[in-house]
């Protein structure tokens, strides 16, 4: 199908791209969320093609500025996906670009279903606890599904975890997890099987040194930059751990610490096995 | 002393700082850097006043916006360092503040003296190779710090790490540890009596099964985003180590992997001790 060039602000699709692209929150409200460059379709291509990827509803290239490279990829995930490709115009897609000078591709995806319920009771959760930072969350839905954690949960406060930024931290990680934003911990506490435990800098055991975790099921608790894990989320833990840190500094980017508490759990789990 | 009002762009003192924040190069050309916010002037003071802080030159007010907070912490550090204090013109202050809605206050400090060749020849270092990322950077040299190791070297091609961005990351961590730039891998090699490391997405044995490592001192490097560690840099290493991870992503952001394999080594050392 040949594509079809925009080229006025006013066409309907551009200013719902546009929205998508400047509101955070109408991600949300619409449903849908815009992914940009090579890496990122690269890795929705490799979903779609395996069945697993979410409905992409528009591909979009820069008609000016587009790379053979994005052009030729573009045409992949045409043909995978069944999508139509628009060619926007260099400022228009400019205005909607998360970067400055990307190689001048973009998809527009709808939203999966979040984790259900079901995902949300067994097997291995990593639950953000009020992390503002959208690049911080993304990097740690990168840690937990390269630590193989099925799960990614969030509670209130934390920032949209398929925001622009959020998805490129992510590195295509959003499609390797089950995603499930706006979860109270006490919901989350009353229905998962395993044990719940905060990463917290501000006391517990020492990380390295506790017993016993990595026994079964786990969810990690990251709390928001500074404050660190809510009384709130406290109450619903059952154990609170911390990673021993030298004087010099306060505490770790919380991407760091889930590195450290995750990535422990994997060591644990492999000298068992 | 009362402070100086700032309110013409022609001035020289503004002019150097708005080069020092807009011109990254400039930091290192003009031997200085800005450092913005409550927190980062906090760790400031509490280093000048141990005596283990750069030299303060200057402390900068937004004249209109300054919260009462910042007003206190700025006279503190007057106080302790003797620098003067400037009061901004609103406008003038924006235009070199790295974050939108600041508090307000600003030091300019002297880049401290480098790591010295002693100080890379023993003890615990991160080589940064390559890291590209400013933000990477920062939150790299902050896990050193909070590992206990005391040096982190850049090699060419590496981001700034005096950069507003990486000492935003680094949340005062800066202060804590050695740093040094410009550092070629086999100046390094050639100099340092520990044991090399290359965190190496691309192969080598798992880092936590290796046998033999963290017994005595040792550098981590860590490769760019993406590229990984480079081949020249490689052939610098005594040995390479990978995470473990799940097949269903690439790689971990290279600042998540620098807080595995730093607290791989610190869960080692504590195991033994």
């Amino acid at each position: 199908m040949t594509p079809l060039m925009i080229e006025s602000e006013a066409n309907a699709r551009f200013r719902r791209w546009k929205r998508l692209a400047l509101e955070p929150r109408s991600v949300k409200r619409e449903g849908a969320a815009l992914l940009e460059g090579i890496h990122l379709l690269q890795v929705l291509a490799e979903a779609v093609r395996a069945g697993r990827g979410p409905r992409v509803e528009a591909l979009i290239l820069n008609a000016r500025r587009a790379a053979g490279e994005a052009c030729a990829l573009v045409e992949r995930l045409a043909d995978l996906s069944g999508a139509r490709v628009f060619l926007l115009e260099n400022r228009l897609y400019k205005t909607i670009s998360p970067v400055e000078n990307g190689v001048g591709c973009m998809a527009e995806m709808a939203l999966p279903k979040g984790a259900s319920a079901d995902d949300l009771r067994s097997g291995d959760v990593l639950y953000l606890d009020g992390v503002q930072d959208a690049g911080n969350a993304g990097t740690i839905i990168r840690t937990a599904a390269a630590a193989g954690f099925g799960a990614v949960a969030a509670g209130p406060g934390t920032a949209l975890l398929w925001s622009a930024k959020a998805l490129r931290a992510g590195m295509g990680a959003h499609f390797a997890v089950k995603i499930a934003e706006g979860v109270p911990i006490e919901d989350f506490r009353a229905n998962y099987e395993g044990r719940i435990y905060a990463a917290d800098a501000g006391g517990g055991e020492d990380v390295f040194k506790a017993a016993d975790f990595a026994d079964g099921p786990c969810c990690w608790v990251m709390g928001a930059e500074g404050a660190g894990v809510s009384e709130r989320a406290l109450a619903c833990c059952d154990a609170r751990y911390c990673i021993p840190i030298s004087s010099g500094v306060e505490s770790l980017n919380v991407s760091a610490a889930a590195a450290v508490c995750l990535f422990e759990t994997v060591r644990r789990r492999s000298a068992k096995a």
